[in-house]
């Protein structure tokens, strides 16, 4: 499972670099073509979201860096935000040592969650208690 | 794709609950029996690395409070730091609005990553001289 090309940039030094093309063409896409893209607004922090990109959503999300998904519901590319005005502008995009999941910080326009909340995460578990309570409506 | 049980949460008010049992049994794994975590540092909010679970693992991470992963390298449940010593202690759980991506808030111990880095994601993008730059080095 572990890819030979992230273990060689383990021994890599700080601002040590490779070609773009060469990582992008060595990430880890699962079966469906597609790898986990972690979403962080730059400013407060936050995890926004967990998405999905296939190879063309994350060449095209850093030559507009404009936020594109792969829609698994809707098996398409879907740019966030077109529908709602809800954009994500890319700030960063890192991988990981694995080379099988990405992190973006992004200024995020508006909501990042489709419910209009503003943030994906808002179930949380409360063992002592066992329950699971909504940490915020809909405003 | 889109869970009816998360469709109807997504309609309640700050603070419902509902029984946690039903939210774990509703989530969402893949066909591995997976389902993907972020791992976030409670204090510095850095997103330390993106790994899996599956629902076994999970329980086990509520009941510990000790962040226990499925290792999909070596096919076992995974209690992170067992060997290395950089123990994860789970803060809080949160379920995304489809329920098949889960954020975990934790303590970190030592370094998250197995390169001995901070975080996982420390090969960043340079678009615009078409590279990407390792930045951070082994200590």
């Amino acid at each position: 499972m572990k890819s030979s090309f992230f273990q060689n940039l383990e021994t890599f030094g700080c601002n040590q670099a490779v070609p773009l093309g060469q990582v992008i063409e060595q990430l880890v896409f699962n079966e469906q073509g597609l790898i986990p893209i972690i979403t962080q607004d730059v400013e407060s922090k936050e995890v926004l979201m967990l998405a999905w990109m296939n190879q063309k959503a994350l060449q095209q999300t850093l030559a507009t860096r404009r936020m594109t998904y792969w829609s698994r519901s809707r098996n398409e590319i879907w740019v966030k935000g077109e529908t709602s005005g809800n954009y994500q502008t890319l700030k960063s995009m890192c991988f990981d040592c694995d080379g099988d999941a990405v992190l973006c910080l992004v200024t995020q326009q508006g909501a990042a969650c489709h419910t209009e909340r503003k943030n994906c995460f808002y179930i949380e578990a409360q063992k002592l208690n066992n329950r699971a309570v909504v940490t915020s409506s809909v405003s």
